[in-house]
């Protein structure tokens, strides 16, 4: 029995999310039965966590196990043909028995892309947010701070969220601009339902001069999610990095 | 009665080409039952040319007529709510009566874009044509000057062409690197179908060692298909830009 952990890009447009669910799309969904056939064993694929509908990734990670089966190196290519051009597995390498993709993770990047051109630019527009008009970024680099270290995230989830601990902690925010776009890139050691679109959300506002970037700390201290800014949309989102262990490099 | 010019982009992946046929999606056919909705009044649209099943265009140009309507600026605003969102009408204008999307024309620059990166990134794959493995931009740049000029393209075109001048003149074919990308810059007077696609075809032949780049003439002499490349998928190719007279930058 060996263990295989895979790096996992996909284009999350067409999926009801990466977690498997009865009768839709999903990126969990597709690797099992891929592998299932490919395997010709029932095999169950574990993934460092769940991206929502329509949130794309860059290098989620996952896991399962195989009691015979290819060279661990040479599932990127065996995959590239029997997989949907939607997902591409970009390494995968065997694993001790005892990393777990999920439970071994000790934080994760995510990369949010706005783009502010006038006009949207059709090419990206699966991979960004259309945010047109006057964003101000001098009052978003002033209210990145403040989300930094550890917070109650309460005012910065989904309101329906079922977890009771909605402490969280924030080891990095800070925004890239690339020509007409600007990338968040957003790491932290857990991340609570929606929380990087609402983040982004709110310094879109911010941008926008809706919200004065002071305003966060009292926004963090309500705990009240109608306090916070818009949830960004899902597709300018990407889970960009799992970390491991040492490997704490973006 | 005043005659509108817009120009327009569009993800090709999920047309089956530019021009209207019955029961396909295709982009004139979207842009004819929209204006037509809008307009109250059948409505035909003109464009510049084709672009085959799964080309995009950054810049497709294309007239109609209307009796009454919005002023021609507010179209871009008025069209991002009603066209699926896979075309966006970036620029509009009235223009002459004289004025002939096709005829007015004076020529057409495409943009090719290879990715030759090892690992396929998902992001760009709809855009891109990915070339894994060495590719040699020497024998290719060698390659380039043997296509300008006045020539005749048969080698270089659908064997099924039915057209029988198959004399164009091609201006320019560059290529551009830009990370792990090469996109190659194609302009001429006029085009025969798959010609841009086999050019690239086979400049990624030569790139590859299976071509000299000296051969290019004796293949152009020989007018037949079978001597050229293949011909590159479509997904990597955009109508660039429409020239009109004087306008003729890039």
């Amino acid at each position: 029995m060996t263990k295989i952990k895979l790096v996992v890009s996909y284009d999350g447009t067409d999926f009801h999310g990466f977690a498997r669910q009865p009768k839709v799309r999903t990126v969990q969904g597709e690797l099992e039965s891929t592998l299932t056939r490919l395997l010709t064993c029932p095999t169950e694929v574990v993934g460092s966590g769940r991206t929502d509908a329509g949130v794309h990734a860059k290098a989620q990670v996952v896991h399962f196990h195989q009691d015979k089966g290819p060279e661990a190196k040479r599932y990127p290519y065996i995959l590239r043909r029997s997989l949907p051009k939607d997902i591409v597995v970009t390494s995968a390498c065997e694993v001790d028995s005892n990393f777990h993709a999920r439970f071994s993770a000790v934080g994760k990047t995510y990369r949010y892309t706005l783009q502010t051109s006038r006009v949207e630019d059709i090419f990206t527009s699966r991979y960004a947010w259309h945010v047109p008009g006057k964003l101000n970024l001098n009052p978003v680099e002033r209210a990145l701070p403040y989300f930094i270290g550890e917070h109650d995230f309460t005012s910065f989830c989904a309101s329906a969220t079922p977890v009771k601990d909605k402490v969280r902690r924030l080891t990095e925010l800070r925004l890239e601009a690339e020509g007409s776009f600007v990338h968040v890139y957003c790491s932290g050691t857990g991340f609570l339902q929606y929380m990087v679109r609402i983040i982004v959300g709110t310094l879109v506002d911010i941008g926008r001069g809706r919200l004065h970037p002071d305003s966060i700390p009292r926004i963090l201290e309500a705990r009240d999610r109608r306090l916070a800014g818009q949830t960004a949309p899902p597709n300018g989102l990407i889970l960009w990095k799992v970390h491991y262990g040492e490997e704490q490099s973006k």
